[in-house]
């Protein structure tokens, strides 16, 4: 049964058997240790693939709480409970959180997320939260990308000690003191708009990358005819304001007459109650520049600050804040622990500072309509004087050197200065900071016709520059502009003087509310706007507001 | 040349050849495939063997500063500059970063550190720092992995939340409002206990587990002993001193004395300075529960509260906080910026407190000297005081209500009460936090023979508990006694009474810098006791302490 040959072929053909089985079992093993290590490998992608959008909860509950350390590390700094030796270490703390903020912003999580909401869309189940999210971030992604991280946090960290810096310059009249610091800043925000450029963001003018940033849209190009106009129109109003034989006497004493600062308080007080800044979701401190900051609209805080004979400067800047802060807390309820629960960009955040600073808080109807509680808080120091004479005083039209201190018609002068200079800080790249002092005054000369004496009252005013807010000044102008547009809008709804003359801030809030507050980051400037009036912004309501209210005061023909 | 057959035997020799090329080529390409895999998937492994201890500093800077943010957070509820309306939502921010913190706590990143570590011990290459940084995690680490994350986060939550029910609580006198909560704290507690037993941690008494977060090694059983020792030597020095016919009325009348707000803040402007706590690195506010916040050695704050007629319950709280902040203040410049730039274990923070608050502070010595100073700072109010008087009110024995304001002799016995109920707790399961307050009363009124009328001065007086520190209280009396040693040790080397007497906390403070303050976290307790005894911890110097200091003052025999 088993001769030679058939043993021989049999042995060989177990052989053949066996190699082939082992090589059979060998492939198999192979293609299964394959399999495995590929499914490994293509586990993430592929759970990356059916990751849902509420998957990304936790990731924007972080982000979100990084971002509000962030603030309340700054808000401790800012109002000076945080110990002067602690600045350096809390400036690395500052920068360690926002690398991580900046790390999330372009991480892979961040991308997978715009994904899913891409597949959300395609499936028609992304609902607006998620879409205005979205949109935000999307938009933040593409400008930091192109940032190397490590550049970012050492940007982050010097910005918070520039800040520091320039308080100190400010304090003691001392340029060299933050000018280092700014030309660092500076030569970020250069290289910035580089990295955006190379990245193929396409600006016409470089300075049109930091605009972008406060107010999506707004270019140089578009800036320049918004100032010309008002240039145009506003220059000729207060030559014509300056020529008049006014007496300013009374206007001047108002303004300057000191007041003890607990007595600026209990007026703040009664701010904060006329204009319904809620408490309960607020708080007022102090800090060197007035300031609002937004933890969600549970927690909207404002600063102020208090010199004796500053009475009105602190005045206003609590309505200003309050402005801003009010529009935070009034975001939808639906909004609130999404990074939507906020304000949208700059110019209408100042719109909405400025319409309470300005419209509502530097008419004549308001001051009569708060004058009785105005002349008991302000415990005897305004006695003597009228509801008219005090509105005079808070419109009294003089070309001065602090922009926070300005009336409203000058004001945007002064945010021209600081336009024009940032613009030529990005265009003229051997620009130095040592040629600014002598630029702002050339400038504040030019449009105000006054020169500062001190740095302090200079180019070292503003804090924004240390916080390496280039672009942001602007938004100033706009939101003045704005506000200007919201209000004539306003008075197709109701009677808007006669809301302010009864202070039935109700009224006016709901409106504001359900046309700007309540959207939240939902809405751009521009489809707020476009809330407001079908035709978008128009810069000529910010132009009849001002001729007609300066008409009016100054008796002039208009 | 070519038979049919020969064609037939090439023909099916290509098609073999082929397959065989064809299965080689697949052979070879699937095992080049599974090496790139094989490659990719051992590719994290592989680097994480290959990290050095260095690669962990930005995973160390960002878990330090998340570490500092939640301690900001904090600080702004503590001190009430957080709205009302925005506890909610700022207790989910803690929580979110809180559950960060120990995600990166129990993280494999982390675990990969203790590996790093580990090969750099293989290798003799270890610094100090890196040692004593995971020796404190790897402990951490441990008791953090058997607590499922996302309890931990809710847990986190409560407790936030909770500090502020309790503070609505005491305000109110109203149990109900915090029981709730506090119950749910001790059912997460006694979860807690059971994730580390199941995880195979040995405790004696499940107590032991919750003393050994604040005191590692200390157990019931040892505290047993130690308060067993304590009652029996202070019990009847207290009963001696409480039949003596002693005169307290004008000790009354010091402690008692109506004191303006602003005259105290001053006097605790005068401690600051005494004491050696520097402002530059610090800063006093005010809260509800006096505490101090470390963010590094740049930044440790302190708190405190005033009330016109419990002067010297802020003037020595002012002192109590100054010594924790005086000991994070002296920790070596080379453990800035790493975890270890802190206070060590529980016990030993509070031997520098009580050491500056009652070793210090409530001595002869220190009357004499601070005399002078004291009479200006508190404008007219103890102008007709000695400082022998001082000195005897401020040490005035009487059995009372609220730890926080005991006199030395009787503090311990509060701490008692707090222990035992706690051993209670968390050895009795179906105890409820309804039956508490009857036994704090009870208990009161055995060691102090004193009954709280009110919730407020009773059960919830303290903090502690909302915050879910159970277990920590012991380390007051712990800390109380080591002080005394510190004393007893500090004495062999200078003349402490006489430095005392002269103010010099130079040199004082040069001391406990070297034995305990420059060793941050560096050292555990039972370690830092052995730089100051070859003997570590005895009690013995505590009752001695209290025995000698008691007798003089009550002219007792000792």
């Amino acid at each position: 049964m088993s001769g030679y040959g058939s043993s021989k072929f049999y042995r060989i053909f177990k052989i053949i058997v066996r190699v082939r089985l082992v090589k059979s079992l060998g492939l198999l093993f192979i293609l299964f240790l394959s399999l495995c290590l590929g499914l490994f490998a293509w586990h993430k992608k592929a759970n990356a693939a059916e990751l849902e959008i509420t998957d990304f909860a936790p990731f924007f509950e972080r982000y979100i709480a990084l971002g509000q350390a962030i603030s309340i590390f700054n808000w401790d700094i800012e109002t000076g409970v945080a110990p002067v030796g602690s600045l350096e270490t809390r400036a690395k703390t500052i920068a360690v959180l926002s690398a991580e903020l900046f790390s999330m912003s372009t991480s892979e999580e961040m991308g997978n997320f715009f994904k899913a909401v891409e597949r959300a869309i395609e499936r028609n189940t992304a609902d607006d939260i998620t879409l205005g999210t979205c949109q935000i971030l999307k938009r933040e992604y593409d400008k930091l990308t192109c940032i190397p991280a490590d550049e970012y946090k050492a940007y982050s960290e010097l910005t918070t000690i520039a800040a520091h810096r320039w308080r100190e310059a400010k304090g003691e009249n001392n340029y060299g003191i933050f000018s280092p610091y700014l030309q660092e800043i500076i030569d970020y925000q250069r290289r910035f708009i580089n990295y955006r450029q190379r990245a193929g963001m396409v600006f016409e003018n470089p300075y049109d990358a930091l605009l972008d940033d406060f107010e999506p849209g707004v270019t140089s190009q578009k800036l320049d005819v918004f100032f010309e106009e008002l240039k145009a129109s506003i220059v000729p109003l207060l030559h014509n304001i300056m020529s008049l034989e006014t007496d300013t006497g009374k206007s001047h004493d108002i303004l300057y007459r000191e007041v003890p600062i607990q007595v600026q308080k209990n007026v703040s007080e009664l701010i904060m109650k006329t204009v319904g800044y809620d408490l309960k979701r607020g708080v007022l401190r102090e800090s060197a520049h007035p300031f609002s900051m937004g933890l969600g609209q549970s927690d909207v805080r404002i600063t102020t600050n208090y010199h004796p004979n500053k009475f009105f400067a602190s005045f206003y800047s609590v309505m200003h804040e309050c402005g801003h802060a009010i529009y935070e807390q009034n975001v939808a309820k639906e909004l609130e622990g999404t990074i939507l629960d906020s304000g949208s960009y700059m110019a209408i955040h100042e719109s909405q500072s400025r319409f309470f600073e300005n419209v509502f808080g530097r008419s004549l109807e308001f001051w009569k309509g708060i004058y009785d509680d105005f002349v008991i808080a302000a415990d005897g120091h305004f006695d003597d004087v009228t509801a008219e004479e005090l509105h005079r005083a808070v419109n009294m039209v003089r070309p001065s050197l602090i922009r926070v201190e300005a009336d409203e018609l000058t004001y945007s002068l002064h945010i021209m200065v600081r336009y024009e200079i940032e613009r030529m800080i990005f265009n003229i790249p051997d620009l130095k900071v040592g040629d600014l002092p002598a630029l702002w005054n050339e400038k504040m000369r030019d449009y105000l016709g006054v020169t500062p004496a001190t740095y302090s009252e200079g180019i070292l005013q503003d804090i924004h520059w240390s916080l390496g807010y280039f672009g942001y000044f602007p938004s100033y102008a706009l939101g003045s502009a704005k506000a200007a547009q919201i209000q004539s809008a306003m008075k197709k709804d109701f009677n808007v003087d006669a809301a302010i003359r009864a202070l039935d801030v109700a009224t006016i809030n709901a409106w504001l509310t359900d046309k700007v507050h309540k959207h939240g980051r939902m809405l751009n400037s521009a489809e707020i706007m476009a809330q407001i009036s079908d035709k978008g912004f128009m810069p000529k309501y910010y132009i009849e507001y001002l001729s007609r209210k300066y008409a009016e005061l100054y008796k002039i023909s208009h």
